[in-house]
C-alpha cells in the first residue's frame, strides 16, 4: 500500500502541476490551443468533495486517459479539445462511492432466511460448504459488482474465499475494488485446512500485486475466529507483502465477551498487541467499541467500515459513528454482504445513515447530509487509504465519478445537493458511472458486461441453492 | 363511512358469490362459454394479502370494471375472455400499497432545511404563507400523487390545506384518496379565521361525498393546535357529515406535556374526552402512547399510521408498533410529508420498517417482513376501513394493484417474496399500476398525466421558493 501510494502520489503531483492551469481560471490557455482530453462532462452540477467542499454550478470536468485533468465551471470545457462530452443538463457528478465493506458473491444467498435467528448456521454455513466454489463465487460477485455500478459505487472492499474469482469479476465489470482473502480458523471451501486461506492469500496476492484496478489483500475474519498465534501471523505476512488488511471488528456482544474473558482486553486492543492495528486495517462494524477503543483506532491511523443497515437489520445496534467522526477517525459507508443487508445499495445506504444517528441521539441535527455524503466517498477512501488517490474529483485524482439524475420525480426541486442526495435520491438516479476514466455504465444501461447473461446463471445457481435449502 | 362500507360489502359479497366458480380449481366454467372481464394477468406471483397469506406461483388475476373479479391459478385466464392481457412473466403482483399518511403537495419544500432545528418557524411558516394557493397545492399534489404511484402506492391519505385541490390532483393521476382539509385555531393558507377550515371542510365535502376515487375527510390538526371546544365540533362535525378524521397524535413530548398540564390526560385519552376517539379516526404518529393509550386505541378501533423514517429523520423516536399489533391494532404505513420523510415512497418505508423495529427490540426475529407487507396494503386498509374493498387481492374487491419486477438486479435471487419486497424491492422495480381497474402506469410510463409538464410546473414554483428562502 505504501509503496504503491508513493508512487501513486507522485504521478498525482506531475499531473496536477501539468493540469494546475486548467482548473485556475486567471490563467491563460496554454499557447498552441486546446489540451487533449478523452472525455468532457459539461453543464453538471459538480459535488467535488473536495477539502472546500466545493459545489459548481454549470460546472465541467475534463478527463484524460485514467485520471481528472480538470475540474472547474465552465470554462473547462472550452480548454480542452475532446474525444467525447457528455452534456450532464445540470445533473450532479459526484465522485464514485466506495463500499467499505461486503461480500459481493453471497449475493447467491440474498433473502435466505431472513428474520430468523439461527440463519447462520441452518443455513449458511452448510449452503457454502455445498456450493461454494470458485465459479459460484465468480458469477455472484458478478451479479453484485453490478448491482454497486447501478447505485453508484465505483470502488468495492471485498471479504469472501475464492477472493481471486471476486478479482476477475470486478475486473470483468471494470469496478476497482480491494479484495481480501478470507482467513479463518477452520476449513472453509477454498481451503481443506484451516487457515488454509494464509496459503492461498500468498497465491493470490502475487498474482494480482499489479493490477490497475484490483488491490490483493488479507482478510483475518475475526478476533474470536483465528488464534492468537495465527492474527500474528497474519500481521507479519500483511507487512511482508504490503498489503491492507480487512477484519471483522466489535460487531457482537459475544465476542466483546469471548477476547474480554480470555486476554482481559476490548478486541480493538487485543488485536493491537498482536501487531494488526495500524493503518492497512480496514476494520468493519466496531459496534461495540468505547472512547479508549475510539482513541487507539484513531492513533494507528485504523479506517472504519460502517454498515448499518446491515448491523441494524441484525438488531446488533448502531456504531458510535458520530464520536467517531469526532475524534477525527476515518470512516466510510459499508453495505455488508447481501445476506446481511439485502442490497449493495451505497445511494440507500445515505438515508439510512443519515437518519439512524439522529434517531440514536433523539437530535435531528446530527448527521447532516453532507456528512453522509463525504463518509461514501473521501471519507471511504481515506478508510482504505486511498484517498491520494480516489474519492473526490480533483485534477489529477484517477476518474471514478457518477452522474446523479437531477430530474427524476423524487429529486424535484433541489433545493440542497446533499439532502436531495441523502434523503431523496434511490439508486436508480445514477445515470452513468465512470471508472478509470472508462464508461462502466452509461444512461443505466452495463458496458462492460452481458447483465441479462449473468442473471441466468446466477439463477440456475440459485434454483440449486434453493432446492438444497428446502432440505434443511 | 359505515353508510357507504355497508353498501360495499353488499356489492363484494354479491360480486364474490358470482365470480366463485372462477376462484374454485373444482368447479368447471359457466355453461354458455368464458366470462369476459377487461383485463386478465397471468404468469404472476400472486401476494394476494388475503386472511391466509395465500402466495400464487404461476397465478392470474381477471378484472372487470373496477373490481378484480377472480384470484386463482393459471385456470383463471382459461375461464375469462378478456379484451387485453399482460402476461406478468412471473413478476409479483401484490395489492396496491396505502400510504395512510402524507401531505403530498408538501414536495414543493422538499429538502428545504434539513438537518436544522428550527425549519418549521424559519422556512416553513413563512414561505407557507407566502406561496400556498390553491394552484400550488394543486399542483404539489400532482407531482407527489406522481411519486407515489411510482413507488407501489394506490391509495393516500392526505392532510393539508386547499384540499379540495389535492382531491383534483388525485382524480387527474388516478389515484384513491382520502383528503382531509386541516382545521387548526390559527388563520391559516385557506382561512383568514381561526378554525375556518370547518367551513372549508363542509363545503368541500359536500362537493365530493360521492365520488368513487376521493374520500373527503376532516383533519383536526393535533391535539395541542386546536382547543377543547373546537375538537369536540369537529367530532360532532364527522359524526354528521359521516366523514373519516385525520389527526397527528401523541407525536412530541412536548404535546404530552402541554396536554398533561392542561388536562391531565394523555393526548389519546384527552382525545376521547371530546369524542373523537372512534373508527372513524387515522392517528398520525403515536409514537408516545403506552400501554393504556394502545388499550383504549383498540377499543375505540383507531387506525394508526406508522410514519417510520418521518418520526426517525426528526429525531423523535420509534412508535411502539409490535406491542400495538400485538394488541390488535390496525395499522398501516405513510411517509408523512416530502419535508419530513424526503420522499413518499412506500417501497422503501418496508425496509425501515422492519429494520428499525429490529433495532429497537435488538433482535433480528421480531417485525418480519410479512408483517410490513401487511401493514402497507391490508392493514392500511383496516387503519382506514376501507378493507371491505382495498388491501388484498380478492374476488368483488375493487382492482388496486401493482406489478414489482422479479428481474432486476437487486431482486434475484428470490427465495422468500415478502423478504425480497422488504429488503430488496426498491420503488423502481415497481413496473405497473392499476387502481380502481384502470391502468395508471405502465412498464414505469404513466399513462393518466404529462409528467414532464408536472415537473416544469413544479419548478417555477419552486424556483420562487428558492429565492424568498434565501431571505430568510
Amino acid at each position: 500500500m505504501r509503496r504503491r501510494r508513493t508512487a501513486a502520489a507522485t504521478l498525482v503531483a506531475i499531473l496536477a502541476a501539468a493540469t494546475l492551469g486548467c482548473t485556475d481560471g486567471d490563467r491563460s490557455v496554454a499557447a498552441g490551443g486546446a489540451e487533449s482530453a478523452d472525455l468532457v462532462i459539461t453543464n453538471a452540477t459538480v459535488v467535488t468533495m473536495d477539502a472546500d467542499f466545493r459545489v459548481i454550478e454549470g460546472g465541467a470536468i475534463a478527463i484524460a486517459g485514467s485520471r481528472i485533468a480538470a475540474v472547474g465551471g465552465a470554462e473547462v470545457a472550452t480548454r480542452y479539445a475532446a474525444k467525447e462530452t457528455i452534456d450532464a443538463g445540470g445533473d450532479i457528478v459526484m465522485p464514485g462511492m466506495v463500499n467499505t465493506h461486503t461480500h459481493a458473491s453471497m449475493t447467491m444467498f440474498r433473502g435466505l432466511g431472513d428474520d430468523i435467528p439461527d440463519r447462520l448456521r441452518r443455513f449458511i454455513f452448510p449452503l457454502e460448504a455445498m456450493v461454494v466454489d470458485a465459479d459460484n463465487v465468480y458469477k455472484g460477485a458478478l451479479l453484485g459488482a453490478v448491482e454497486m455500478v447501478l447505485s453508484g459505487a465505483t470502488t468495492f472492499v471485498d471479504m469472501y474465499y475464492f477472493e481471486d474469482a471476486v478479482a476477475r469479476a470486478a475486473k470483468a465489470v471494470g469496478m476497482r475494488a480491494v479484495v481480501g482473502e478470507t482467513v479463518i480458523g477452520f476449513p472453509a471451501p477454498d481451503a481443506d485446512e484451516a487457515y488454509g486461506g494464509l496459503a492461498y492469500a500468498r497465491r493470490f496476492i502475487a498474482e494480482w500485486a499489479d493490477d490497475e484496478l484490483v488491490t490483493p489483500a488479507l482478510a483475518p475474519h475475526a478476533p474470536y475466529t483465528l488464534d492468537k498465534e495465527h492474527l500474528e501471523e497474519v500481521a507479519v505476512a500483511a507487512r511482508e507483502l504490503d498489503v491492507p488488511v480487512l477484519v471483522h471488528l466489535s460487531e457482537t456482544q459475544a465476542e466483546i465477551d469471548k477476547i474480554d474473558e480470555e486476554f482481559g482486553m476490548s478486541p480493538v486492543e487485543y488485536l493491537d498487541s498482536v501487531g494488526l492495528l495500524d493503518d492497512r486495517l480496514v476494520a468493519a462494524h466496531c459496534i461495540f467499541v468505547d472512547a479508549d477503543d475510539i482513541e487507539l483506532l484513531r492513533e494507528r491511523r485504523v479506517g472504519v467500515s460502517h454498515n448499518i443497515v446491515s448491523n441494524v437489520k441484525a438488531g446488533k445496534g448502531i456504531a458510535p459513528v458520530l464520536e467517531m467522526l469526532a475524534a477525527g477517525l476515518d470512516v466510510g459507508l459499508g453495505t455488508d454482504g447481501p445476506m446481511s443487508g439485502n442490497t449493495l445499495d451505497l445511494m440507500g445506504l445515505l438515508g439510512y445513515t443519515a437518519k439512524l444517528h439522529k434517531l440514536a441521539k433523539l437530535d435531528r441535527r446530527v448527521m447532516p447530509a453532507r456528512d453522509v455524503v463525504m463518509m461514501a466517498t473521501i471519507g471511504g477512501a481515506r478508510a482504505i487509504d486511498m484517498d491520494d488517490r480516489i474519492g473526490s474529483l480533483e485534477a489529477g485524482k484517477l476518474a471514478d465519478l457518477v452522474i446523479v439524475d437531477k430530474d427524476s420525480v423524487n429529486m424535484i426541486p433541489m433545493y440542497d445537493v446533499y439532502a436531495a442526495l441523502a434523503y431523496a435520491a434511490s439508486s436508480h438516479d445514477v445515470r452513468t458511472v465512470i471508472i478509470h476514466g472508462r464508461q462502466v455504465m452509461r444512461d443505466r444501461r452495463m458496458l462492460t458486461v452481458d447483465v441479462e447473461q449473468i442473471k441466468r446463471d446466477v439463477r440456475v445457481l440459485t434454483d440449486r441453492i434453493a432446492e438444497e435449502a428446502a432440505k434443511l
